[in-house]
């Protein structure tokens, strides 16, 4: 089975086991966004943390398995279409370069790596309505002269 | 003068003077990324901090009144090639359905406003090197039924 | 089952039984396009809503349910070709930047929102030839200083 | 000179004399939104209006004629990347569909004209802040047999 | 069944029972083109016509039916490739900006509509071969001002 | 001068000099699109039409010879968004594929020539509204076996 | 069955039975590339050809049927990515202007026909390895004044 | 002076002292495709050829050495909309699969190579009029197994 | 079964087995990379390595001939979106001209050979993390006069 | 002055004085490639390269600034069409799934880094003509859990 397939089957069994991505995140002691990354078959976990998953969801050894395998990344092409996805890429679209600026005069002729990188998400209550923080983290990745 | 000419200029005198995009943001009282999204013609300035810039710069009336403009914004148009844009969009493709099924659970059926919003960016240093911080904070805006 | 099988199965259901789209916006007590927009597997209806709808097209529950989910909105990628559909982009590809500056000259600097959001459609008679009116309604979001 | 060159400088001229858009629509009798349209260049004005524009605006006569010539319509291509105009275009992508099988309930099989239409804009107060109300009014055209 | 689908069918049955689309044609009172644009699933037939072109084809009552559905129009997306197709879009192309230019200077400005429209084929002999004649008749709309 | 920029300069006269094309047309004996056509520096017309034009115009030696130039031609990419140009592309999008059937019925295997090509318009008053009639007649050329 | 597959399986059928495409040319007195161009679903064969070539296969009656059915050609859409095709089509993206070049000096104002065309291939031994010879041929069509 | 440029000016006073490309060819003693391809800027004369065509062109030194220099190929991207271009690259998209199968036939497993190339063109009367002939000449180039 | 189908079946077997690629490569005398093309149905094996590779996994007979079948090569369309694979484009999109411009001093007017070719990988440990060291080494093609 | 405009005149001012890139690169200590990249405006030198470089040139004080501001970098968009630049692109896509499970083999989950990376390019003599050889050295980045 790919991995992609196999996610799908997860995602099913979670809905239909009406589990909540946090549980599974405290279960294996990873963020929420690494594990629904994960769920949705674009990370890898490790052995005990696939397991964990499995044993809660009642998951086929061979969908255990799917978990721990390295995928072929990204399921979005170009610029998606559905409205939440959108406004988040348009975010870095319209403050690409103002971020790039300053990374620049904080850190010099480099880059934010999106490899070493991790994204948390909090709900913050405010007067105005509910907003969303993402915390984005990535190593400074300086470009090297050779 | 169009804000994009307007802008150009704008840039061309900073880099002459060797002013730093973080003076210029604590004499406005705004965030650093404001002020280079401002300063990039992508945002509109209110007079008194327009002034101030105008002042630091010695702009021409004619440039201060060009940062109180309403701009046509978004300068990125498609997927970007130079590396450090290219990797800030590529985070929100690869995660952004993740981040869309965690405010889901978080928050319900909705999205992160990308114009209520504000983005905050923070060196920190670390053992392995320096690490690039991003704070997104968006208004949570849920689908209204009707 | 995906939301957008369970649409199709829903749709065929309506075509089945000759019920008119109308009919079940007046069950519910939503709009006419927000009844459509919900069947097309766009939009999330509350439990009551969902549970009428599935009365009276007799709807298996896994249906039912599907009408709850959340969807990954937007059928359309890119410009349309059907006719009918092309027309409708198309107006906002002319006027948009007209309507961006009739915005600007009566809000300020801001967008129309497309979430917190309705619309609704109309039949006119006149002398000559019927008219669709379509009526477009967004809450005005200020691009806010930071 | 071409409508579009023609088109800046007549902004421009607004700009610098900072009349607003709504005074010239009341000068003429259209609607704001078709003023705003003819100034951007995308409509043709008759003589009297053209003559009227002219006059507040202190316009070239060359300017005026540009005014009542036939333009090659549309400002966008593809999708635009602005928030504010990516918006009204999204509308039009999510309810198309909608739209259409709305509009085949109520008239049968057909469009809704893109050029014998019109459309207005109106400044709706609310509790909850202000909203944009769009009126879209266009002709029924049905499909013909032939 | 959808009307693609169902299309392709009648398509079938059309060659199995070498059957002309010009003898259908002929049995409903339609044009050629008009019957094959049906047939394509392209157009909705009136019930006399898909009664008749059911029993010349034998075709259940389901393929009958979706004769009758309103359909999503234009199977073409983009550029075809095909060299016969590719030749009838690229007249338009080449002379599209010429015909603009005869219509207004003969109308004025406006369009020929492409929905209260017909189009008839022809084959005319000549000395130096057969020639194919194609008569397109579609309304003039006139751009409205308001 | 190549042959787009003396095409502008032709175009530019007319306007000026408040000719019609319908008059340069009637003066070379050539169609009025086939005029436009080779005014839009789309065509090669030969010495004694460009002389006449030219004469009637005042139209420098170097811009006669260029309408004498064999060009690049097609001016459109893709498909236009200007409402009159569109919807002719339209109009072979969806009833290209028909056309093809209907040339296979009628020819045999082959296409109709976009070369040995000529194209007529005529305005055609009726009870509804004037209309626009266009005649394409191209040679039918058969798919060789070899 | 469509076209399409018909010629999958006339392929599968040709490795199968280790035939060669030159041996069923010579058996049709067809060259070589038109003759795998119809195996590939791109041509219509005569009914003598295509029924030595059902005999050489031993097809069923629908596969010879289906080599004599009007193809809706061309298999490959924009610029392909095999590095074999993509250099055919390379060679036509550099050389064109050049070959246009020398057919207007050679002939005047027109094009080289795809449709009345055909092509041989050659292989050529030399000291250096062998070459690939390919000869076009087309007719010369002149665009027509009218 | 960047290549393109230079090309432009060679170009035109080819034009204006009305010299043939095939003389130019015939006092070089290369061909007419490959003099028409380095005049266009898309290859490298020897000093000798470059000198040649200087002479009877009378060209600056700038201009003939810029013959020599070696250019940025390729002056078409993507698809051209030139009918003439058009049916070029046609060919090789409608009949590439066909070559390639021809070649893997006749080579085994390689491509025809677009860089030690050339290419001919002939004209060719019959009685059917005239005819253009290509002969593309590659060297095969095996893939290699490592 | 087509190359593509039976390449998924033989990684299939490769992750049942556990057996690794570099395995695979030192019983065919191939290099690791080569062989992995060859698994992903992007090369031909001869005879003796294919059944070399069948024995070690027990494959059929028909998976193994397609090992020796020739490939419809290439499967990546566009750019990938998958971060390994597109910084592995990224670096010849950035480096690109680079190249080009260090061949033409080194070598002149030409290019390296992407089919005779061969690429090696290895792991190189250093004190700041293991390093991805790729050596492409391609024949230079000088492009040809004539 | 921006850097691209810098760049075309520095790159310029080599043609003019004959100047190798390699006799640069060994004034400077920086590999042949790495140079290359810096002086198409793709990289920052530090303050001693580039002095040196200006020296060499008798650059202005402005160009010697910009060899060492930070660029917005890549000059390539999608898929480049030059020949030599194509092939270079086309080893990726066509490698880069085989390069991508070779580097998953050797060195677990992660991506070869674009930024971190070095590239060398040799000239190697062979009885089968010259051939490139590039070796491009990246550090391995392994994705990381969080």
């Amino acid at each position: 089975m790919d991995k992609k397939a196999a996610s799908e089957l997860i995602i099913q069994s979670i809905k239909n086991k009406k589990v909540k991505f946090q549980d599974l995140a405290n279960a294996t002691g990873n963020s929420l966004i690494f594990t629904i990354h994960a769920l949705h078959g674009q990370a890898t976990l490790d052995e005990a943390a696939a397991g964990k998953i499995g044993e809660i969801l009642s998951l086929s050894p061979e969908l255990v398995a799917s978990l721990q395998e390295i995928p072929l990344r990204s399921v979005l092409q170009a610029t998606p279409t559905d409205p939440t996805l959108y406004r988040l890429v348009e975010m870095m679209q319209n403050y690409g370069p103002d971020i790039k600026a300053a990374i620049n005069e904080l850190f010099g002729d480099g880059a934010m790596s999106g490899i070493d990188f991790k994204i948390d998400i909090e709900k913050v209550e405010s007067p105005n309505g509910a907003r969303v923080k993402l915390v984005l983290d990535g190593k400074f990745l300086p470009f090297n002269k050779f």
